[in-house]
């Protein structure tokens, strides 16, 4: 599924680096044995070959393999042989999910004027597998409703709650109508749900060539981007809710699982949706009528775009065969010699929309060859201290499936087993970018220092610094963005509180093929990494992570920067109520004082916006108090850590459970599969990520009990986690 | 030739306004005969009648009426007849310009592909007189050069230095290449100077949809925005420079003057330049090759944009008929009774680039309402104190040279005379926006507070606020803008130093129409300002102006708000010349650390700007002090003449004649025909103001020590501004 990066998106996402000074001892090392592991690094680059990247992407890519399909199942067979052959102890994990494919889609503008959509996406001469339809999945959104529907169109953005108040002010309602929404702009399960919200009875989204079409570039074949026909598949299952299975919530769908009804799953969406390509929907929104949409929100098509309603009318009709089909993890474990029960955890999802080179064979592919130099180390000798586990995880792209499944299956091992994990998704050229908990910021700053940009021969630390630089970011020192959704990493951080990472490449790799057809081979070898450079320098992060974390004397947390990043994030949520509100009291003022009524165009309809609730003062100060104590023990810990020179499986335990105690069991509000109160991803935006989520999206919905509420709630998380790091410094200090 | 009104534009150009207290004192006038003033006006507006400026309209632009075309006689002729008729002591001066027309126009794309550009607007049912197609203007930039080039295309964006640099760092320079730029962003004739200046052998200016077509509505006739025919004439006479006749510098261009030769006029261009439509545009467009543009670069047509240069290679040929032709200066005098020679001169042009309904005839028949009106209230007995001289201008488009040939012509006697000069152009429905003089503000202020918004109620003062306030704008009382060019405003205040106001109504009259065949009566009554409503509103604003200024006790000048406004002038250049030191540092560390080295994709071409010298700090202290005792001075005036209760010839003339100590017959640097100097148009920008210009200017240029001799000349302007201030003080002190 993968975050795509786009330059706005990359402002938020992307970790910022500092020049670290050249001190050699590792987090978690002491000299001597960072001077071993630095060795061992050195070999482990030697083995990695880029012609490796190359022949499995081809193979893997050779023929669509999207869940349920054949050659997924091939793929994984392909896989775990791979693995088992390295030496790795390793098994096909097979769950059975929900996965409806589409049976019938039929989208045709019936007034004022007639057009029938195409929805498909034409072979190219220039791409091999393009021509593999009947094995493609066709255009569609995986969890539509079933739906036969007729409605006047109205154009609402991108489809989220603030797009509607505009609409709103312009004197336009979507109810009992079909809106049609852009990508971009929030995840696209936003859109239906926030459509249905407001009462619309169907939704299309359609890729406007602003956003990854000819206005960003030439077409593919010519160049990267989208071509007229190609659209973006991609699923809008509620996944802000709860992701995984939508029958078997909290648990794993393993074959004799109960499940709950379809009409239960509250994951399910209530009306049906289509995804669309600017070529169909052109003729669509050049027949709408009503106001003309405000600039922001317009696209690069040829035309005068208006909000409608109507006098465009479109019949929606999608049936869906709601199957259950397989889902085949591949599970890849080498045991660790000192500590067996500590498991260091390194995945990629491999199913794909189509044929995916690019989301998600570029990450698996370079997962794959870590796992097959690291086997190379045990050759001459070298054991992992710590259990390694690979994982290929198969039915992400519907909605984290496979990974979901597995985290809920295995959850009371996981809970208490498992270290860290480390994720990537599709990889390209360009700068690193990499999410995590903030207790491994320490330790990522030392991965991205030591690995060597291949077109720059600077470190990709400094490479991405220069990215901050010259785009007017603010730079100080490494960071790890904080995780959101959007791939793999989601169960294991946000439901187990498993301290978890994020990995890639991108930026140079622009293209518009993301879950369309052309998501190929040729495309990806032409325009995303064509020598596979970036697919080995992904090679060189992760397998760096995963060796780090396997050799560590102690394993390599680290608390002060997590304390400092709260405390950020603090302020932001304070900030956060002081401007909404001000921008509340400035609006009522504006409303109250006819300011909006002496503006208004009388030849324009204007709908004054109602008066809303001033939000009042809230108590932060538990929340301050709690922040305290926690820097506080975070510095002092942090001084003793760097002294530890002892290995123990009781220390390592109280660090990596340490992220556990972020999460409480009743989770967030509204939301309870969600559990971990730091991080998480926003019910209004989908993959991006709300931070402090349960006190600042209270706020954002002006909820102002709840945010008292949670506050409180927050603080005692806090607390709990400060007694667990007092734990740590007292046995620190026994010792 | 008028400044279109644009979200941005209007942002810099409309002035603001406060809610002024109820102090019926108007400044100038006692309270007594405020009351009287205020009697006058309302029996002043009981003449007005929409419908005269209907008919008129309607008259005027019945056909196309540019310099030297029969029907632009016929119009003087029309006009001076209405003035006389009315009582005006009338008169058409006629002045012998240079105004180039074409002879040859061709324009193909000879590679990769062949197109041939049509270079023409069809005839629309819907518009009546779009089809007068033998009496139009062909589209064509007059003053391009003739030539006959044939080169690759580049494209540069607004065609601004700062696009030149951005194209360096892409690697790509223009020299004997022809290049492509899109209207806005500046004056058009800045566009192929700076070509010229980087060794371009051609220019072509083309309106993208983004800027005033289909992306911004619907299109003509549906709409009134520019559909993909429509085209911009329009002048690209090097204006910053010197506006009026080329071959007549700084004295009327009578019949028997003293002309220089075509080779030695400087404001002529050196390059064929020649604007197109969309339509023509595109084929060129899709065919360039070369790196993608910047997004902020990127219009809205279909296609990707390319920056060159070619392989679209075109062959532009153009040959001008350069003919000496009439320009028809319509004057009407009426007589002050008490101080004849005190002169309020109340202007618009007439000439159009074709029809000009809206560019300039709806400005014009205003001033002509508001002169019959006025000559209606001589019959109740009522004389102007001081006398009034309405204008209508020939010759604008070109270059403002009716106005500029008259001022010229008529120097000696308008620096002795001339009070005020109030100008308008194009008006429709919507916001008023004000230019002018900072001594009128306060006047102006009074004026926006007693004239009432025909579509809301409240007075157009208020109206303006709440568009400021809606659209974020800083806001605290009435402030007018300053003036840079575009309107015939420029050779009264910039070179005689004469008092000046710019007025007119806009904002809720968008479309495409300027310059070309569409802007015409059909597209002004559907679109512009259907009923006249906001036509008789500029009547009652630019009546009230004329009306108090030729009625007041003493003349309403006021200069403690002039005093803060250089004030916050001198605070923006000295914070200017900081920002731009901290950027230059920023920027040469970007470079000499290896920034921009560090970031740059290795398979993009991306050159490494330069390092620019440093920007040393500048001795601001002469200035600062001059400030310091005009403020002061200008406060304690205030007080004196706010107490002043005599009528006097010789108070009058102090008042009047202070804005002539702005100016110096040395003019600005580089460019001595400007000789105000707190406003010019940007030698850069064209239309756009520079206030305090020969400093801003000179650290814009990078010009150090022109900076610290700006700097002492400016605060030498002030001194004798303030010497003068002190004696209109003395004056009143010692009665």
């Amino acid at each position: 599924m993968k975050v795509k990066l786009s330059a706005t998106i990359a402002a938020l996402l992307l970790a910022s680096f500092a020049v670290f000074a050249q001190d050699k001892t590792l987090t978690g090392f002491t000299t001597e044995n960072t001077s071993k592991e630095f060795e061992l690094e050195k070999e482990f680059d030697s083995y990695l070959k880029a012609e490796n990247l190359r022949d499995w992407m081809k193979t893997l890519t050779d023929e669509p393999h999207h869940v349920g399909s054949p050659y997924a199942k091939k793929n994984a067979e392909f896989m775990a042989a791979k693995f088992k052959e390295w030496g790795y102890d390793t098994e096909i994990e097979e769950y059975q999910v929900l996965f409806p494919t589409p049976a019938e889609r039929v989208l045709e503008l019936t007034a004022p004027t007639k057009y029938k959509a195409g929805l498909s996406e034409p072979a190219l001469k220039e791409d091999a597998t393009s021509s593999l339809q009947k094995l493609q999945l066709p255009i569609y959104n995986c969890f539509s409703a079933d739906g036969d529907v007729t409605g006047e169109l109205v154009f609402v953005n991108y489809g989220i709650p603030s797009d509607y108040e505009e609409l709103k002010k312009m004197g336009i309602d979507v109810k009992g109508k079909i809106v049609i929404a852009k990508y971009g702009g929030s995840w696209r399960g936003i859109k239906p749900k926030v459509a249905a919200e407001n009462g619309a009875i169907g939704c299309i989204i359609y890729s406007d060539p602003k956003d990854d079409g000819y206005f960003r570039g030439d077409v593919y074949p010519k160049g990267p981007f989208k071509n007229e026909y190609g659209a973006q598949r991609g699923s809008v299952l509620d996944m802000p809710l709860y992701p995984g299975d939508p029958l078997t919530p909290g648990y794993g769908a393993t074959k004799d699982a109960k499940r709950i009804a379809m009409e239960e799953a509250p994951t399910l969406l209530t009306i049906p949706v289509l995804p669309i390509s600017y070529k169909d929907a052109e003729p669509l929104l050049a027949a709408m009528g009503g106001p003309v949409i405000p600039d922001s929100w317009k696209g690069a098509l040829p035309i005068t775009y208006h909000a409608g309603p109507g006098p465009a009318t479109v019949h929606l009709k999608l049936k869906f065969n709601w199957d259950i089909k397989p889902a085949y993890n591949v599970i890849a474990k080498m045991k660790g010699s000192e500590f067996p029960d500590e498991w260091i955890i390194r995945g990629n999802h491999h199913d794909a929309w189509v044929n995916g080179a690019s989301d998600p064979v570029s990450g698996m592919v370079a997962v794959m060859e870590e796992a097959r130099a690291i086997a190379e180390l045990t050759k001459t000798g070298w054991k992992p201290k710590r259990t390694l586990i690979f994982c290929g995880w198969d039915a992400e792209e519907p909605g984290l499936l496979g990974s979901t499944e597995w985290v809920e299956d295995h959850q009371d091992e996981l809970k208490e087993k498992a270290v860290v994990y480390i994720n990537s998704d599709g990889n390209g050229r360009g700068f690193l970018y990499a999410g995590g908990s903030h207790t491994l910021e320490k330790f990522f700053g030392e991965i991205a220092r030591d690995v060597i940009d291949p077109q720059k021969g600077i470190s990709v630390a400094k490479r991405r610094e220069a990215y901050m630089q010259v785009n007017g970011m603010p730079y100080s020192e490494f960071k790890l963005s904080a995780l959101g959704s959007g791939s793999d990493y989601s169960p294991f951080i946000q439901h187990l509180g498993i301290a978890s990472l994020n990995i890639g490449y991108g930026g140079e790799n622009a293209g518009g093929e993301y879950h369309s057809i052309y998501d190929s081979f040729d495309h990806y070898v032409r325009f995303k990494d064509p020598e596979f450079q970036y697919g080995v320098a992904l090679c060189q992060t992760g397998g760096r992570t995963t060796l780090r974390f396997a050799n560590a004397d102690y394993l390599p947390f680290e608390f002060s920067k997590l304390a400092n990043t709260v405390s950020t994030y603090t302020d932001e949520v304070m900030k956060l109520a002081d401007q909404l509100r001000e921008s509340t009291v400035k609006e009522n003022k504006m409303i109250t004082d006819g300011i909006y009524e002496a503006y208004a165009d009388p030849k324009k309809t204007f709908i004054i916006p109602e008066v809303k609730d001033e939000v009042p003062y809230f108590n932060f100060a538990p929340l301050q108090n709690s922040l305290e104590k926690l820097q506080e023990t975070a510095a002092t810990l942090s001084t003793l850590l760097d002294k530890n020179k002892t290995e123990s499986k009781e220390l390592d335990k109280m660090l990596y459970q340490s992220e556990r105690h972020f999460t409480k069991e009743a989770g967030l509000p509204i939301r309870p599969w969600y559990k971990h109160h730091l991080y998480a991803p926003g019910f209004y935006t989908g993959y991006g990520v709300k931070t402090l989520p349960g006190v600042r999206e209270a706020i954002e919905q002006r909820d102002w009990d709840l945010t008292e509420d949670q506050i409180k709630v927050l603080a005692g998380v806090l607390d709990d986690f400060t007694n667990h790091l007092n734990k740590i410094k007292a046995s620190l200090q026994s010792e």
